[in-house]
């Protein structure tokens, strides 16, 4: 049975203030087991929340964040930390989603990886953005994120 | 982090007069940022309609545009508007999805863009009209649209 | 275990002609057991059409009839075939839908009937009918019929 | 087999040019056959819009109709062109619904009706408007008008 | 903590031959806890099939039951047996359901049953049984068994 | 802004008789605009009626056609009058659902069509049809018709 | 036709500064019409998050709002601004859903109101909060608020 | 219009036995029509059982088998009759799902055909099996069988 | 703003150990505040495990509780370890249910409380519980489980 | 009729003690028929727990297997004993799946296997883990697992 090595974390099992902007979050990572297998993590944060840089309200957005870890994993609770150091900062949706994937591939070097954001409407028309790092690797099976299409009422 | 430049626009930010035919009303485009990645970019769209050319009766769609951007975003807000401009014009389903499709291209020269326009229902029968301007660029996740197709009643 | 008794029956376990109208289908019915026991039967019919009398043109409707049974239960091959027999009929929505009822009243004498109809839309706009005898008897179970809203495109 | 008395209608069958306010449209009726027969008749609107007073840009509603008909039958088509003739006028939402509701209430002078008026939403809060002309009459069937609630996404 | 007496059993646990017909079926009870707690327990089995009785061709329904005990539980693999035992008997979907209700409404004396029978389609139109033993004690939670009314298709 | 060719039409804008046999139909067409352009058009037809050449019942059927134009477009008010005509038309679900799509084939020799036929049950087991011209030409973007699978009940 | 008295409000049609907690926010009123009729106004708020009074860290809700109006409306742009301003309060789910009930039947004085706030879950079990000021008035429509239940995944 | 030669049929339009066991069932075939045309066949049987081999108790599933004919089309009636066949026959769910595909194959001599057994759980964990015959010839259009993955409760 | 007295918690904002039966599982309480609101506090356990006492295997249901509150508040951290103390406790579903619902009821007093398990399928038939003290006070507003029932497969 | 050969085993048609890790659990397979047939077997096991190994609380998963047999099958009973003897084992989410998978290929050496691992949220972000030994073989049939994405609320 595999057992991963956390000795490395300063934030997993501690008492940690909230991170008040994206570059103060602290975000870690652990080795990889495994290491000749490619396999897909995902993670799903339907709790996002951002500030718009023009008019200072609040923007909301779902995201999943897909990876075929490397040499590292990224460690749960500092990702969780580094998302809601978003909740108040100003930027773009486009902007702002792919800065989150190009922190995560800076840190992780994944052999692969890609994000969806789901942003709520705004003038009664969504935006979702979508990237991923390059074509996946070959034979690694990544399902459909599997977020619903805006509809409106009725 | 990213930050959009956003000199050139004419409406955001702005109280604006709803524009009465798509010929008046200006679509506009800012730069792009993170010029070397190829992202998709979706607005869906559930509150349109126009006019029938026929009968002058109100037809409605449901209308979802992707697209990658090349050197240029369009402006959420003045696209919101353009679409609005359609409520006093007539127009086959067919010409107005193509010619809505067009407009876009001519001002974004995106790298790649799609729409998926689904009708009403008129005589029991809906039309969807689908549409893009090329395979896509390969390595590029664009998802499905997701729209449930037309089913009657029981 | 219970047994019901067919022996009026004229076209269960033989090939019978289509009948060609409303008037010239026979409706036929058995004894029912149980006497003492209110239960519910429900029908659901999706395969109903019948004629638009001002145009001539096609409905089609997705029909449900719940009763309780008196002293008959209506035998199901001679329901399907009264059904089928509106396919060249021509009747306003709200007339066709109350007919079926009460023919059914007046062949079973049920101790409670409803009927819901949902018509396919015309002009965008789709009729549903319902109707039952009167309140239902006491301390007797009657679900939803279930039959989802109409909601257009999107 | 029952037959609908059509003969007061001027516009079912014509072509009749599109109402521009409501004040405008004729609303027409028909006598209703099966006269001590308590049912329910649905009309599902889900093209429905008007025009936001205070900016003149444009609202949109999933709207449903209930009720017992008394002495009258609304005339489809009829219906139909009263809801377009919203289409250039400005309400806010809670007074669009009622008005409607009371309109067909002094029509058909009905025995029991209620309206279901689904907005979509503006500033990330839609707003619904439900109302009846009173407790319905005792058994009578009235399913559920089964619009769902707004949810956002994700 | 609660411990059920099932001293009473003969099936429980052990390897039990198939019955061969409801009537050679056993159907076994344990003595209920909670006396004097009105709860309702709820089987579901959508694996349950018969033969007609007119052509022999099987038969297939979905069955929920449930029931307020009394002094008395069913033993649940005793009821599976039960429901199996009908593989190979015939007889008419009204009877059928009423039947099966019946017989555990003899062994336990509930205080109150209720069973839904919703049978495959035949001909194009399934036939869906509701019966209750009575209305049900007041104040006892008793949830919609939930099941979807026959669509078709499309 | 393109305008529709409709100068070859004899059945739009006019009242028109219902054919009574699908050789009788007469289906047409337009010119295309867009000539250079690859796009879909789908005609969903929920309201499919024919008859079972053994027995003389009633078969429903949901239908769904997808097609991209070469030079001709079918009007759509011929293909509803075209559907209409198998009402009393004889014929396998296979062959009937072949030979809808060979006739528009036939008609617009279009660049790529597909039919979906989706029939309701017959003994318990419906059957669904499903063929295309051959792949779709590259590039075109042609989305699931998204039919749900039969399942029966519960 | 009626039309709203908005004479008395500061916020609708301005720009407003974002209030930074609940207590600074300027809820306002509108008189409403049709005095006589009790009706229902629904408000559905999927985009709430407030902060967790223990640990800091953000929670999130899911909030609907049904009042039947007496003589007030609540302005819908001021509602809006009321809820973002709960943004950086710490309250406990019960307290902090209550405080923004009464807060709501202070300014309206409604004839009825109820809220259910729906949480977002923590430790893999959410808690949802369902309160009303009394029973519905009799004859009064109240559709259900339609939520879904948690479920977890898989 | 195209007409199937039944002539070879023993079955259909006859009042025909149960076969006891699938040696004793006759599975039957007709000449294809529209020989140079590669088209989908699908049939759904929601309504299968066999026996556990182990244990003699009954096993249920959810079969949908799709192919391209050769010459040869399956006549329904008789699928249906084999199907019912193994009502009494004990197998384990890989063999039985795979000998029902292979059987086919041998009468058929398909184009191509696939198998999806979707086995009721037991123990609280289903099997699943799919088979192809191998890839589909290039250009087929073959639609997902679109059954949903088991997820036990809540 | 109403504050929550947790003064006599012994488990909230400690490192606790895993109780390891229900009767070592500490359940905790703390003084409800809005002594004279009636209002529903619902908590909803997907992640439930118990073991079979017959057969030593592991059983697993969906369990969802609703109260309202009397004095006092279950303390949602010991909750959470009560329900997890059931993992190595053998006991029938009926049995179990209705212990956990009575063990709330000895803690709190509450006004009123019910309970709906959702016991995973043995033998292909799920049993589902539902318990309640009592009907609901008048005029508190209690929404549904919305727990879907069992269906197999298809 | 082919006939699985089960003189190999120890476990199933016996009363099996409950393993109490996954060394202690003996996983067993049998000889695969129909040798030359690349087919694909699903297990669905909704009903997975074990322990963190940081905090010794309750994790629970949704696991779906997919493989193609080579010369063995895995014995159902033995697959759900070795699931269930993760209850009392501490790990990681990514190393308990990727560990499951490998003892399956350890044992059953199968052409291809993947699995996918769909944990409940843990601090708001649920993980998921995907893995397959490596591209299916061309020309296998292997549908989606149709696991929803975690979604949150309302
Ligand atoms: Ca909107
Ligand atoms: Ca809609
Ligand atoms: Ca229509
Ligand atoms: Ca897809
Ligand atoms: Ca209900
Ligand atoms: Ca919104
Ligand atoms: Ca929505
Ligand atoms: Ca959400
Ligand atoms: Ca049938
Ligand atoms: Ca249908
Ligand atoms: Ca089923
Ligand atoms: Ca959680
Ligand atoms: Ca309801
Ligand atoms: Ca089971
Ligand atoms: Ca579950
Ligand atoms: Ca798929």
């Amino acid at each position: 049975m595999t057992k991963t090595d956390v000795s490395g974390l300063s934030q997993l099992g501690q008492n940690t203030a909230q991170p008040t902007s994206p570059e103060e979050a602290q975000l870690e990572r652990v080795p990889a087991g495994h290491a000749g297998t490619d396999y897909v993590v995902r993670f799903t944060a339907p709790e996002f929340t951002s500030i718009c840089p023009m008019t200072g309200q609040p923007d909301f957005a779902h995201i999943v964040i897909d990876y075929i870890p490397g040499d590292w994993l990224v460690e749960s609770k500092s990702l969780k930390l580094y998302l809601h150091s978003f909740r108040n900062h100003g930027a773009f949706h486009e902007d702002c989603t792919i800065d989150i994937a190009k922190r995560l591939v800076d840190l992780l070097a994944p052999k692969w990886l890609r994000i969806g954001a789901y942003w709520y409407p705004r003038g009664g028309i969504p935006i979702d953005v979508f990237w991923q790092t390059g074509p996946a690797p070959e034979g690694v099976w990544i399902p459909d994120q599997g977020v619903a299409t805006y509809r409106g009422r009725g």
